[in-house]
């Protein structure tokens, strides 16, 4: 997807450039993985002309292939983001209706050639949420990936301005999570999708993970927005057995959010992949990645894992290294 | 229309900013009209979202009147223009499906009250390019100005990348043109729209003004395309009496040709209103007007009377006037 | 006025390129209004030349009437505005000597066809402090607004390097203050300009309020400046009756503070107009409204009623909108 | 002065950030000279703030002494221009009324202690146009100059925006012409302020020269402007005995033309001292420096004595240096 | 290779920005091999820091493989280049002293891993002239390449400012070249590494086509450079039967000549591979390639296949596409 | 040294531009004190190319002479600077090897000349961590200036990615300090260089000034990183008699904390030349100074004395000066 926002904190109505950056909840996802050392490669469909290729350009740049994308459709979703400041919050117009994700359709991606040989597949809320044929395509990739016996992902992703197709997530989500291990999500998603709600995280975590009998791992974050330039984030995550809750992390002067919550789904597949067995370690990874994130322009958590591990260990990011 | 272009001469898949400017044909007359001193007002429907509000603020800052647009839709109209150098043409991407315009349909504007008072209505073959429905909404334009009794001028603006909706242009242009008193044209439209082909632009002129018994005059333009950065201009009036040819202009140096054709048809509008016996000056006026809209960025021509009558009296640009 | 700013928090002395912006006291009023929903018209003069032209479409751009505006003068009103951050303080360089605006006389503007038909007219101290004759030409438009029974607002807008033509406020301002029915001060205008001081804000209001007898409120805003990029803002209203205090924002992180009591002025007038009765909400409307503006780059307050309320509501800016 | 010009090409009606150069006929001289590798020092009189600073910094960047400026006046002269392309030609929007410089008066610098030990004095007729006070400055510095037996030229530059004080250049040059022995101009110059008008450029200089008896040289520029973005450029030196005839240079897309007749005349001052035996030599020296001007953007020509030699040599500026 | 250039045609001691991109010969062949279709990687040594890893990311951004690529060194190469305009020519600034690449040495690189399976190497002249050990490792590859029946090109890019390391081009090249296949240089290349002069093109390309038995194609390009902005371009081959001589083109207005050999290069590279039995359709594709890549900022040959034809059939470029 | 920085808050591999500032420890300290009205002037050595030339004009920009620079040497030193926000701190990159400063070496400068009638010599502990040529041109100087008597201070500045050569501070620092009166560093670097660690600030400023019998002041700076954009700040001076610790600054919304040790360094020489008696006032003044330095992007503090004065008086920075 195209992001176009005004420079410099301006309004649409005063903007004469728009800054242009390629991102979507799966390409961050993916880029983070590549920028964490890990193989990652990204599935999606695009337009055939300059934009299409720019697109699949911006993440091949960061070290993802690309050599399964498909191009086709009629045109590059986009949406205009002008970001806030202080009082004046962030706010999101969405162009994409009729993308060419948007008409993903079954049979246009060879799921099995794409991910055969992968460990691991993730995908995102917002797919099913444009169309129903984009439900239908992610339905048939899910498929495929547990018949190769890979594991899934899926960052529930809720966004109150798509699902504008005639179905509400209730009525589409469940059965496509009945596919995924590992689920990514928060309380106004978990009510509107399930509707599950409880007093508290922990409580909510384990109504919603018994919901689904083969999920292994159900996280979420919690998110304080005390300005637009500055919240404060924590992560937490459930395995069937115990509760693991990261530090809170302050977070002032922030550059860029989003993709913060892509940044944490990178850094939790990074820890569960291979199967890491101390869980706290896991959960505070990722809540660091996705704090790092805040602090990098773009959709893209460019962040190393010394990186990470740095702000982990104390680093507040207050000393100049040279 | 918002008009996207890689700034600096990068091709799309190298731009990290947009450059972001509002146009398209009507409107870029309206503000060259204004800039020549007439009173005039431009009638169109754009989106209730910040791109709207910003693409109605854009012409008024010109001076152009806009109380009489709507509001809706889903999507403001987007092209995404590449522009060329030298042996590297200049290229045009589209993204103006089910735009506010493409989905405007009879009734939503106030033919009536937008168009009483006003002595002249000029519409572009864009429109009913895009859907049948903007169609049907000129026609009722076309019939609305008709029964007011005011004069109408069409520039025929043939893009081959529209019309895609099931028609031709020789299916529903004529039948608008029964409407049009004066028409701008070229030799592909008037073969394309009327099956009209003649061996020298005088006898096409000639031939087209015959096809249409109530219209009073019929205008083309000429370019030759030395290259991207270099062109050659000229136009041609017809009024069912006199051929008239104007001096033919050379452009090195381009800084952006999008709009000419508007520059050139608000120059015409400008001169035949209130009708000017002097066809000569007429034709020389339009096509000095179009000669500095290639060194003006942007859509609009935002030159006076005084500019495009010193170059007409043979300013070349070269002395710098302090 | 034309605001020039070097860019990126850069000093004067380091400035390749200036940010320019038009505003001032009136027309950052006159847009906020507009901005708004009301219908605003601004009445100025500004040279005949490119920027003066500019300056105009500036604010036409964003929906005010500029119909009555008048050209002529020498020279566009310049300032030179480097924005400080931390610790270091926004400083202004006026350049604004022989003016269009300050060689504004009597005469040159047709008040009575300006003012008719408009239910307010607001004015600043600003022009009276610029020389004798933009003085005498706010009276002349004050008495025509009395005479054709309009209400009136100043801003009394002290800047201690203007009120250099050899007359002090206290000389000129209680005149033209007879004229006026609400006022915008603050503790250092009361006094410079009637010697009036009180140990407290209501105090203040009351003794102001008491020395017009025509005035129906009085408006103070109280501004705390932790550093160039922290403030604390509140405003206090008196309408002979009751003191109204909002409450206070806490306003981090900030883009550009100045027009701040330009929008607060605008949400003032918005809210008596037509006379509200809930005062409270008056105070707590124009607050809000000056509280978003100092997110807002330039000198505009280009907010919605909605996003206005939204944040008399407890928006805290903090959550993105998607 | 301030000089800002809109980027890319915009007109001034267009522009949201200005491009700012500090320059000024006889910085542009002092500057060539010290990237020529002479010692040169610029006496002028800046405002004391940060633009002040600025404009004395601009020139101390490339080498200039500024020692001997002074520091006062109410403010900065500024100009406006609006770089034209192709058929728009470049116009230029005077706001200097006031300016420190316009306000020099007698007795401001102190001429002595400025001029001892310097072997050259260049001044401009811009000074003299400026104002009275201006003029009378001017001619104290020369009658210093001439008893403490420096050398003196001067470029009359004639700018018909300006002489605005009540008197014309006949009836002020002529007198600070005595004290001068080189000088530059433009027949449209030298009719203006001395009435010569003659058939042919080798007449008008013998005529021009023959008027002022202690005259050492006269030069000329001859430019041909085919377009805003393409001139011609040669130059002519009478010593009262020979013409010499520079060759002809072809400028095609041209960056920035203002300040050519100063570098011209900065290659003239670095022929003629000390005194150059080749004539010939000297004028085309002289127009080499100017043509590499014109691709220089700002008002200095940055080129060093190599580079203008090996343009006289040749070089097309078709071959990559690498 | 990271090239950094003044904007807007500033002089290096103007600039207070860098545009920033990442080339060189071979990166450059491998891009345009990439856009014209066919799958290409890049074999290269960069540092392990950020300017590293965007360096490669530059290349994978446009579709290159860059896996068998290899982090180390001490430093990036930089080349500071200013790009001239008319009669200002262009000049390139080296720093790329003890780069990464520079201090290539053999073994460093697993040629078998990174060639086998590969059809065709191309390798520049520029690697050669940089240090003994990046010369040694020239060798090992090619003795690599031939072993495994690679096909082997080399464009011997002459530079006059590298050989600094005590060989000069004539004791090196010669026995690099008895490994490669297809050969592209000038006549200056071919003077200094052969000592082959002739009195014309075909006799020169024969005498040094006759000079290396093992070779089947030696190809030169001819430009001549009317200005900064303007050159002629044309190419010709010879394979040891007929002489190919393209068109010549005319190339105005230029934005970007750095990068055209290249360009050139992979159009040879694209014809040849496979075998191409219409040497003139090859000649003409590979000089269009080149002419395209003079109109497209930064190092690459941004063009397709289709566009490369377009240009062949005799598009102009005048021409918009919409 | 050319300083490169991603704009915007990017990182190294989003680039693509950079913006270039020229600075360096000693011209930073020689620029604040030309800003605080001190005659400076600046000893280095830089190549002789555009670069080289910038770097001079950027410190004689703002009024340090640069007269006594020596041009020669391969390149110019450079180093990337990447600027944190928040949790990501900023980071450098270093590429001086073999700059013309690493390559300085005795003989190169003369020093006689330079210093005589110098009352003040200021060197960094930069310049004998780059090589042993300049540790050995260090002490050539320190020599000189002592046999001069000239005031001598040194900035310790330690670096870690520094002290490459083969020498550690230990066993180069200690001799080149017996020539230095004035010194300024900090616990890091004291205890590196001398191997003096002790429990607080004052016992620590005692023990190390204990250990250089000629030195008449030592100071160090404490600096709190609470993250990238917000640190506190204070000063600490001992004379041998008393310690003087400044008030502690807070210092939100960081622009640009680069120089703030220099902007101390030179507020120290500023306020102990001549001698002030008053030394509480001296380490408020220094600390004042740098506090202002972290509100100005580049690395030079462009403050006047009167700005720091204003800072010492209480200015929070909150207001607007009009």
């Amino acid at each position: 997807m195209l992001r176009l926002s005004p420079p410099d904190g301006l309004r649409l109505s005063q903007a004469h450039t728009f800054d242009a950056v390629y991102g979507g909840s799966e390409a961050n996802v993916a880029v983070s993985l590549a920028q964490l050392g890990l193989k990652s490669a990204y599935l999606t469909r695009v337009p055939d002309n300059g934009l299409g290729r720019a697109a699949l350009g911006a993440v091949a740049r960061y070290g993802v292939n690309t050599d399964k994308c498909v191009l086709g459709g009629e045109r590059m979703g986009v949406y205009f983001i002008e970001f806030g400041a202080g009082r004046r919050g962030t706010t999101v117009l969405y162009d994409r209706q009729n993308s060419a994700m948007a008409t993903l359709s079954s049979g246009m991606i060879d799921w099995r050639s794409a991910l055969e040989n992968a460990p691991w597949l993730h995908w995102s809320g917002i797919t099913p949420a444009l169309s129903q044929s984009a439900a239908d395509a992610t339905l048939e990739a899910l498929k495929m990936a547990k018949s190769l016996n890979i594991r899934v992902s899926c960052d529930l992703n809720y966004r109150d301005k798509l699902w504008k197709y005639g179905k509400t997530p209730d009525q589409v989500m469940p059965q496509l999570l009945q596919y995924t291990d590992v689920m990514l999500g928060d309380a106004t998603a978990f009510e509107l999708y399930f509707g599950i709600r409880e007093p508290n995280d922990a409580a909510l975590l384990k109504s919603v993970l018994a919901a689904f009998s083969q999920m292994t791992h159900v996280a979420m974050t919690n998110r304080q927005g005390h300005s637009a330039s500055h919240n404060t984030y924590k992560g937490i995550l459930y395995d069937a057995q115990n509760i693991y809750t990261s530090q809170t992390y302050d977070l002032p002067n922030m550059l860029d959010r989003i993709g913060g919550g892509d940044a944490f789904m990178a850094g939790l597949i990074f820890g569960l992949h291979p199967a890491n067995t101390d869980l706290q370690e896991v959960i505070e990874f990722a809540v660091a990645a996705a704090a790092l994130k805040h602090y990098i322009k773009g959709d893209y958590n460019l962040s190393s894992v010394e990186e990470v591990r740095a702000l982990m260990a104390g680093n507040t990011g207050g000393r100049v290294s040279r």
